[in-house]
């Protein structure tokens, strides 16, 4: 999505450690309009699925996904990391490793918000390895819940994540994929 | 608001503590339509400001901030909680407690996406002892950014948050305010 590949040229910038910061306008500060268009090329991609839910992980996939469910008019669930008293035991939970805290957390979603009659369509700001992604698809097996496919923002092409659900039949689709960066440049793999 | 009075009654739950579970629509699975109204609403409210910024703090407040943005077409940013080495050091922080959970949050956001030139809306989910809020308000104080109000989905009318925070002049909008609960009964503050 040029929209999408743009921005990142301008305003991302990468760090130490393959480290694609985008926190000026994707997962701190947010550039609402910008958002608003991924959720709608997202509705593009996954319009002909009979999605029932959309479900993301706290906290930086929150807006992404809500703005696309905002056109499919559907619930979005995300998502809680750790232990709330709010939430109870009732809960779905898996665990994601975050290669970029280096630390994995446990996510819960309620029993109550997805169950076998939903088909249900992933949405992330990021793929890089996987690991969030494979978790939320953890939960949806515990719930029985059908998977549509797995939308994301940012791909980084160069590391394993989406190479290995797209080998398992999973329809990924990514508004942009970094196929390699340097600290001067980034380069984007070429839609098909 | 009327809309989200009659949807508390319809599927919110007190839970013992004085807790107003609404997990089913706002803050875990999410009604997208409803918060799309939401955002609406704080925009009727607050248009006549010249916000630059909106900002809330992760999680929960994240959708219902964006929607709002959405409206304003400016900046959402939200604090982040805990240490994040992809933020790096430049950040103002606040510690938040959180009544509901037992302990407090150090939350930050970065000097590059507040300052001086802004004036701010505050978004957040929930009111109650008014913890949050002044969390965030201490951030936008160090900024030297101004605060232009704070507009809350539901306050609990019966905690001393808003009424702490009006008392100082500051312009507070809750969309609900639930002035008592019961395991059976919940009822709202009319709307001056």
């Amino acid at each position: 999505m040029k929209l999408l590949e743009e921005k990142i040229l301008r305003c991302g910038q990468v760090l130490p450690g393959e480290i694609l910061k985008v926190d000026g306008f994707l997962n701190h500060q947010m550039d609402v309009d910008l958002i608003t268009e991924l959720g709608r090329e997202f509705y593009r991609l996954f319009s002909s699925y009979p999605i029932s839910k959309i479900l993301t992980v706290e906290a930086s996939g929150i807006a992404i996904a809500f703005a696309a469910a905002q056109f499919f008019h559907v619930p979005l669930v995300f998502a809680k990391k750790g232990v709330n008293k709010n939430v109870g035991n009732d809960v779905y939970t898996a665990d994601i490793f975050s290669y970029t805290k280096g630390f994995s957390t446990a996510v819960s979603v309620s029993k109550k918000y997805l169950n076998a009659d939903d088909t249900v369509l992933i949405i992330d700001d990021f793929l890089a390895n996987g690991a969030a992604v494979e978790g939320l698809m953890q939960i949806l097996s515990l719930a029985g819940a059908s998977l549509a496919g797995v939308g994301v923002a940012i791909e980084k092409g160069f590391q394993p994540g989406g190479k290995r659900l797209r080998e398992r039949g999973i329809k990924v689709e990514s508004l942009a994929i970094v196929d390699s960066m340097t600290d001067t440049s980034i380069s984007f793999r070429t839609s098909d």
